[in-house]
């Protein structure tokens, strides 16, 4: 994927600006809906169990992130995904924390059955999810335990599972880490554009997540699909974080934060044509592994 | 109202140092607390149905927020409203996405009748409220549409609303746009202090409700009614708006924040005296139009 | 407490990298979660009544936040303590606004049952705590009210209330305040790293209130107790802001804010050694009084 295509797929996204609903934990609220505003598209975090239907009739796109499992906040997320599906929207999961508690990952595995356009989680989260939906076998002595709701694997260990379960459902899986990798089962893409000190930075991945809903709600117009758009949001807030961190004052988490918004709003073409770096990592001929390095960029 | 009067009615929040009483969503609580810190007034979110009414006995000053509708919270605004007026406190609302779905519509309209001091919202939430309202009827083919909780008008394209709403509720009404207004009904003032960036910034509209709150906890004293105290509120938070983005290393809604509430502490009279813009644009002689320009400032 | 000491109890928490499962309020989430974070610590903010308990079970330490006394939320905290002292595992108390309603002091004794290992508050709270305790009478025209959350006395003025607090209930009281006060109930020390700007950021005090935590669950194996853990959580803090301030581009709540995470990340053992300010104010050998000044660091 060329950075050129990350670049017009976000230009479409502005285009848009599309409304995207979020029903997220308490702690991502702030950063999930600057990162929304700063990169062009319009937050609604709306999740009365008595609107939320009707706001996911006027979104583009809707967020759900499992976290703040509260039974009213529950119940609101079940019908906002079920309506966005029965009215043709997009929607993303975050299984936060899956793998631990078990109230958790059962509360995953029902938003799972609502047929999610995207899951985007940690490498843990995704091995715990595909294993507790029995799409996956977690070998023996396998890493990618869960330390709360921190991953203790890299994402390629993650990529069998998130492929396993990409197929198994019908859907994109995005897996986070050094290298982000994003399949349909099949393809399988890797973007380049992390920034470790972005796991300092509470609710990082959360906002991430959204931006992928806001990217979906325009790909359709823009000829692409969920696959595509995944990728350039990855890689979009990866470039930005990127160039938050090069402008800051100093390499710290807060400096990071501010930059990272800045730069969302800021950065023009050259810059992300430049800094993304989306390659193909399986191409989806066969099936199984995980090789392949060729920079498609 | 001259920028020396501005000043005068922020000395006397400062003085005062109002504890806020804030009931609010939960994506604004962040910004909303650190603008009321800055400014010089003492934030408490508290919301707990159990004691929201005996907070309100300690307070000087409630903002009641209509988004997050879930049905505790809704209950705990209504009593803390309704406390606030029988012991002559002043109390704000922001009927943030009124319009949005009829369920958030009629939230507002129950709080609306719990006779608030002062009404702010964009122009989209206005319009929606006073037709709602039953007090102004949305001209055939107007603009004011809402897109979540985003305004698609023009703060001037609300004034007519504004003055009937706060006519028939006996309040103040503040419009937020690229030009503030502030009406009791009559009299209109227009804030000419707005930061188109500020937009990019979640909460930064609810935060500056807040703002109000504070003013009015200490206008009586400082001689000055609830159109002043709105509108002291609107200029002191748009020239620290526009001092923070001058100020800050990179003109984006992550830098800009910072600046804002650095500027809330660190702004002199000097700063504020320049920068306030607040003009007179009806005097209230007459009825109806939203003429006049005579800068008063 | 020498400064080498407080530097090899950050190291001890940094090597552990604890999972702090955070009970909290709603407007001090971020700031807690990314305070943690920065200081090396794994943040957890679970709430949900269903999964709390095992959440801490896989928890290395608990705080417990008062505020937002929703009742569900009330019960969760419940749960939550009791399951940490039966698992053994420490739990720091905040009764934030102890003082403020009948309703939030009830809730402040509820919690002080269930046995914290650490409460930490500022002087109108500890004072208000102790007294509704039984633990401690007020002297008959004492300063120490609370005004919503914010304290209206200074630390010194609520050492005998803090010392007859952790005596009564076997628990580390700390006081924030220009001096941090710290006493099981015979020793006191005293940390004189405030920074008074930090008044003025939201949820300061919460945010140093989950980082004592962190330093509780690393304090036995670099066999330390919970005096010196909880000092020196407050002299990294206070350090750390000073830090954060004289780097900041303006002496602004928004720059403190920022740098004050930045430190947390990027301090090195010079700093902190050179920068901590930590001296033994009563060596508890008596009783009573808060003599002593010898600067021990």
């Amino acid at each position: 994927m060329e950075g050129e295509e990350v670049w017009r797929l976000w230009e479409a996204m502005r285009a848009r600006a599309p409304l995207v609903q979020c029903i997220t934990n308490l702690v991502s609220m702030d950063l999930m809906a600057n990162t929304l505003l700063a990169a062009g598209a319009s937050p609604a975090m709306a999740h009365a169990l008595d609107e939320v239907e009707d706001f996911v009739a006027i979104a583009d796109a809707l967020l759900v992130n499992v976290s703040n499992l509260s039974s009213d906040w529950n119940a609101a997320k079940k019908l906002a995904a079920a309506r966005a599906v029965s009215l043709g929207k997009p929607w993303v999961l975050d299984p936060v924390g899956c793998g631990a508690t078990p109230y958790r990952t059962t509360a995953c595995l029902q938003m799972l059955r609502l047929r999610p356009t995207v899951v985007r989680g940690n490498a843990s989260e995704i091995i715990a999810l595909a294993a507790a939906a029995g799409d996956y076998q977690r070998p023996p002595g396998a890493a990618g335990g869960v330390k709360g709701v921190d991953s203790t694997a890299g994402s390629h260990e993650a990529l069998a599972a998130a492929r396993a379960l990409a197929a198994a459902r019908g859907c994109v899986v995005a897996v986070s880490g050094a290298t982000d990798l994003v399949t349909d089962g099949r393809v399988v893409l890797g973007v380049d554009n992390s920034v470790e000190l972005l796991t300092r930075v509470t609710a990082a991945g959360c906002a991430l997540t959204a931006l992928i809903a806001a990217f979906l709600a325009a790909a359709p117009a823009a000829g692409a699909g969920a696959l595509e758009a995944a990728a350039a949001a990855l890689a979009v807030f990866g470039v930005a974080g990127e160039a938050g961190l090069a402008g800051a004052p100093r390499p710290g988490p807060g400096s990071l934060r501010v930059g990272l918004l800045d730069a969302l709003q800021l950065m023009g073409r050259e810059e992300v044509v430049r800094g993304a770096r989306v390659r193909l990592i399986a191409a989806g001929g066969g099936g199984g592994g995980g090789g392949g390095d060729g920079r498609v960029q």
